[in-house]
């Protein structure tokens, strides 16, 4: 029986302004992504979320960011890695209190925007995130791509791989660039049928047609966009229509 | 015999600027009150000072504080109480688990600038600040003024009492107001002087005179104003030769 | 005839963040506030607001405020005089200067929040804006209640009423705390009712059912809640029917 | 008779923080690269910097940065285009009106640290920088190093090439990458040689040895390190000796 975990980003509001339906997410998904306060999230928000998460059951990841709320953390930075090191144990730290707090703990970690893009083909950032990680508890899963630096520099630590139910693929796996036109799938159905091929045969079908492996072990949705919430909900519906069984990998 | 702890504010930098010296002061103190990121002190800086801080055996303090770096946590904030103890809670866990990646931990609180002065006086905001650290880890000893607010909120916690070689008391006790003349003292020796009747025999002598109990387990010293070191180096000293043991209280 | 202006907050998101919806809220009113950084809005914001602004005839003020981005400027803060002095300063040239890229001007100055009412009673913060004020421009006219400590320091400066259609009065003119229970009217017809009473005859009927004299230049509405803006097209509508004309003040 | 200018960067403290020495660097410089907030100086240290300058007729320029005081605005940052005019903009309004209430007015633009270094090979943010200073006053010299895209992108502005005399050249006439040996020249007889060859002759030696055009206007001087200011001093100092003119460009 195949085996799938959802996850979302979580708590992305800051202060008087919110960002997407937190509470709808949390019976959609498996795994949240909680925002830490350097690219979204305050300390109010962040231990609501984590309260309403472990209520339901949802497992707890740190989404470390870049500290950059101006630009909600998609500019890239040439952050020095011992700093960066820094400010992901800072975060880290900061939402894991948080999470006890209330009953849970952070059981992984997803790099957030620029971060997580800049990680998977920048070696030195890469190995910041891993050593942070690493030194804080090595026994937590770092989320990322199917091909990605991070792997490179994750000695001691476990990988998780992940993908996206509504984003185009090229035939090498890597997500096409959202500079392209139609990098993103909003067609229902189609984000739909994707989700259930990547949980049940783990393959996805590139931009060329053809079917390639991705084997990831949870699926990325989003809720920060009109309708995503009701398109979250379908593709949690549809798996388990097709048997899947949704289950955090942390 | 008499015993006392020696406490100061470490880490106060951000970023490419600097405050106080840190390393001299580590080598005059027993505790630590170490800047969580919210007045100064940013996840580099806090590592930094969580090492030789655990490398010479100081004890490490959350030196908690309102958010505001453009102020440097001196401007009295009304922060709604939840606000206020999730923002606590974040601090406090943020420096604990970087003092644990360094081989140390957080062992006590301390509120920073303004919000030690409010915290004093407005019960609403001790209550928030007691709750953080009840929720957080209950055996986190707090650190206040003889006559304080905090004691009145402080169920199931520990309540440390601290005093300030350097400043001026009136007769009840209290701090006379840095907007009063003659409210903080240059002169080494009366500092001096003052800091050992304060570890010997529990007193300080007051504006007017008389000679007032304060009970304070730990003295204050100061580290960002020329000369500070060097007034900190000859309390300790003088501290030992009266044959004060100098001890964490934490 | 009677003549009346409209204001209202604009300009008040950050980054990714949204509130209110500006541009409804342009075609209401016919002065905006524009958030200048140090609340809500950033530099980009604050440039689309003045574009639309300015393409609809609509007058720009600075809504300036505290340093609090966290705390949505609402909390007051002990802020020292020549700080804020210099962070008013600041905030109006910089928003000043951004429109006048756009055709436009600051042509009034509002405090924001916690600012706003601090400013109708702390002399000292008061003189601190108005300085501001005053050394930038001392012919920008500056926003307040009927009773202010504005008006007290404001030497050479145009000191303009404001009320607020949706808030109760007491006997004496001042609003009714947001702690007390009534103190927003929620229903359509009553709020607008006030308003053109407040822009005909110059009163607003208070809790006790006396009417009092406000004799406000200008009405405030809101943006930033549901209906909001639909209650302020009626409160527009329902001024024109009265033959009120709606002009901007400064 | 050769004229040259002597710029520095000052005002780069923030609140409690202080770095360099501003006002003995004012005795030295001719024109002032004053720091706006984003990467350093609050408004009350803009404010200060502005009115010593002008008491002591030294030119104002604004120093704009990206959004990052935690970096010092050091770390190269992908901002789009569009924010990074406004954010232009709101800088050298925000300076140009606190000049002007001091007295002065912002003559020139300077980009700071990483923005200085990516507008050199950047068109984007080169075109994103000059497009703000266009549309702020056209009239605005930008200052910038001899080989810059800056160059390429400024229709209708004014570009002035700046030199350090502390820094190795390539003998293309770029700098040495501050990564390399030898980047950074401390010994002061090189320093002030350098500096009135670069004045007498308009050019500088390589590091191979052969002798390359710069035809700078302007001499850039650091303030931030041990003896930058007495070197600065000996460079003003040796420019007099040799009879060179030390006037503002702007």
């Amino acid at each position: 029986m195949a085996v799938i975990d959802i996850n979302a980003d979580l708590g992305e509001g800051f202060g008087i302004w919110e960002l997407g339906d937190d509470l709808a997410l949390l019976d959609v998904i498996t795994s949240a992504n909680v925002a830490c306060g350097f690219h979204a999230g305050d300390p109010l928000i962040m231990r609501r979320v984590c309260a309403a998460a472990v209520e339901r059951g949802v497992t707890i990841g740190a989404q470390v960011s870049y500290r950059d709320l101006a630009g909600f953390g998609r500019r890239e930075m040439d952050v020095a890695a011992p700093e960066l090191t820094a400010e992901i144990l800072y975060q880290l730290a900061a939402l894991d209190g948080i999470a006890r707090v209330e009953g849970g703990r952070v059981a992984y970690v997803k790099p957030h925007g620029a971060l997580y893009n800049r990680v998977t083909r920048d070696a030195a950032q890469a190995r910041a995130v891993a050593d942070a990680v690493r030194e804080y508890d090595p026994s937590l899963p770092l989320l990322t791509l199917p091909s990605s630096a991070v792997r490179d520099v994750a000695d001691g630590l476990t990988v998780v791989t992940e993908c996206f139910a509504d984003r185009a693929y090229t035939p090498s796996g890597a997500l096409v660039s959202r500079r392209e036109p139609g990098a993103v799938i909003h067609d229902r159905e189609a984000v739909v049928e994707r989700a259930v091929r990547m949980a049940v045969k783990g393959t996805v079908v590139a931009v060329d047609g053809s079917e390639v492996a991705l084997k990831a072990r949870s699926i990325c949705v989003h809720g920060d966009t009109p309708g995503a919430v009701a398109l979250a909900r379908s593709v949690r519906s549809a798996l388990s229509d097709a048997e899947v069984a949704l289950e955090p990998f942390a």
